[in-house]
């Protein structure tokens, strides 16, 4: 059994999910096909890498993630496939990779990546604007069809990857930001459970708001009562209950977020 | 062949609905997977209980179907994986299961309920936030690969159960209300074909609008009308032929509807 | 392996789409499903004639593809099955099958249409309102069994086709119009790049706007100018780099699009 996921910037209306799905089962009709989300925003490279991060630690040994957020196409940017230790990547060489890639070195995973470079496991017509089609999507389904990465590329060690956000120290307390508005309106930062080990009682600062504490759960506090607490991935979150944080606060990706020990004195 | 159905509150832009396909996947590769809908109203219960309802009749027998609305997550609300004669049910107890119990019962199905407290056949680590990957999910795909629900939890009879909004008798005629707004912008009501039986010619009544008799098909009034018809599981429904009944007439969920017999002598 | 694809009207909200692929696999669990688009404007057959045209080339020999967009549900209308060379169409006699049929046409692939009568390989109970669950579905289900063409129904040869707009010839240049608007804005046109071989430079207008010259990727200008391209399947197409053409040109399906010779001497 094989797995391939979908993530692009197409949205769900047009024709291109589809037709990923008819190349990729025309040459590999035995993978199952999974989409992750057609809801990238418009060439938003740092988005899908982030989606990346957080979906594929859930997916079986040997998936393969074919990512389609793609403004460099048709241009000198390469084509990229690697192995991630357990997951493989195929997409354009933007960044996509950035944080699939720091995991396994955090895990000490063999990484290898190449620059698939050997037009035998393309479409025979190459388009310019469509190489989710023409490109990615049949290497997927080579691959899953056991054609070894060494037989699609060349080796690469230089990937491009992008520079993540990350929370600076202030004081006896955290900057950081929002990295991700979701579909309920949670607001969740780059901030991570971990650099709150120690603080003890702590405020969460966002806009003109202070929000005292961390949340267990969403069904704690009243409903519409704005509230701080670690997600599923272990990121400081702040939500609102059975509301939409983000409506509520009026906010957007990278603003600003501050974490301080509450002053007992003050 | 086993077929696991996905009916959540998430939206299909976040990396949610994709998650929960790799834990099925890693657990269970051989099963089907299918999105039933993903746009349930935020934290409705209600409109997830009657989509369920609508959708569990025509799958094939030994379904599983993993439902996320859960506004209780991480509270003392019970997980509950059931069995309603041919359709498995997994996910919170909390009135999603309204309608396959009531089918069941209606056709004396069996019936086998458990509170799911057995934690071998979870996640290792669990959230407080997002049960239905750390939870729902493997539950699921678990049973999918033959485990018992008698293995899963402990047998309870007193699932949560939403009253179901039902029309009720007025004079010769019925007090209903609009259940469901679809795509299109037709209104659903709770009024079932049995109920009209007998009533002979009849007038439907909405907001200040009277409809005039029923309607065998869209296509038989001129584009722009609003008609009154009999819906695909046998419910009254209001449409416009070609529009939105709903834009029409500005009509939301929970609106009154009457239906009346035709005063003849008036 | 079998590939059925649904393309509908439908949303993703609502209850239908589920419903279909349990009626699918109910009869037929070996197929593997496929959604093309449930975003078809509501009763647009011309969009779904477009969309089966650009997708279906791609998919594995012995295809099903699923339309369910029926202005005309529950009237006179026929359903008809229809295989055009190694693709099979299940749906309404409205004209989605044109571009598929023209296609197979051009390729001199066997045609066979039968208006789908034989009641047998329906579901049990037929609604006025929802054929694709009730007749479409179980259809495609069992000709992925095995059930043949000639056992579904009768042979036609005069299947509904639709009038596709086709560019006008005018002095040394081509009036063209806007035939679909994607998720990016993108504005494709009906305009071949074999219309345009042997014209040397040319110009496109649209609205007051007047663009020089193809490029042959988005990458190539800088972000916010409109472009025109070739697209991935070769008709010419306007795009904005990195934004949107249809809201740069508040352009609309059916605009007109003129490209002509660049005057030397004017």
């Amino acid at each position: 059994m094989c797995v391939i996921t979908l993530t692009t910037d197409f949205g769900t209306g047009d024709f291109e999910v589809g037709v990923l799905k008819g190349v990729i089962w025309k040459i590999a009709p035995q993978v199952k096909i999974a989409d992750l989300s057609h809801e990238i925003g418009p060439q938003n490279v740092l988005e899908g890498a982030l989606l990346l991060g957080r979906c594929t630690p859930f997916f079986p040994e040997g998936s393969l993630h074919v990512v389609v957020v793609d403004p460099g196409v048709g241009t000198k940017r390469r084509v990229i496939v690697a192995r991630f230790g357990p997951q493989y990547f195929v997409g354009p060489d933007n960044g996509l990779v950035t944080l699939m890639l720091e995991r396994a070195e955090q895990n000490g995973w063999p990484v290898k990546i190449v620059s698939a470079d050997q037009t035998k496991y393309w479409l025979p017509e190459i388009s310019n604007v469509f190489h989710g089609r023409d490109i990615f999507s049949p290497l997927a389904a080579h691959i899953a069809n056991g054609v070894l990465l060494s037989q699609i590329g060349t080796p690469i060690d230089n990937p491009v990857r992008l520079e993540i956000p990350q929370p600076q120290r202030i004081e006896s307390g955290w900057k950081a930001q929002v990295m991700n508005i979701d579909h309920f309106g949670n607001l969740s930062t780059n901030l991570r459970r971990e650099h709150l080990t120690g603080m003890g009682d702590l405020i969460v600062q966002i806009k003109d708001v202070t929000i005292r504490g961390l949340s267990q759960t969403f069904g704690e506090q009243p409903s519409g009562s704005l509230v701080a607490l670690i997600n599923s991935e272990g990121f400081l979150e702040i939500a609102e209950v059975n509301g939409s944080a983000a409506r509520h606060l009026n906010a957007v990706t990278h603003d600003l977020v501050e974490v301080l020990p509450i002053k007992r004195d003050a």
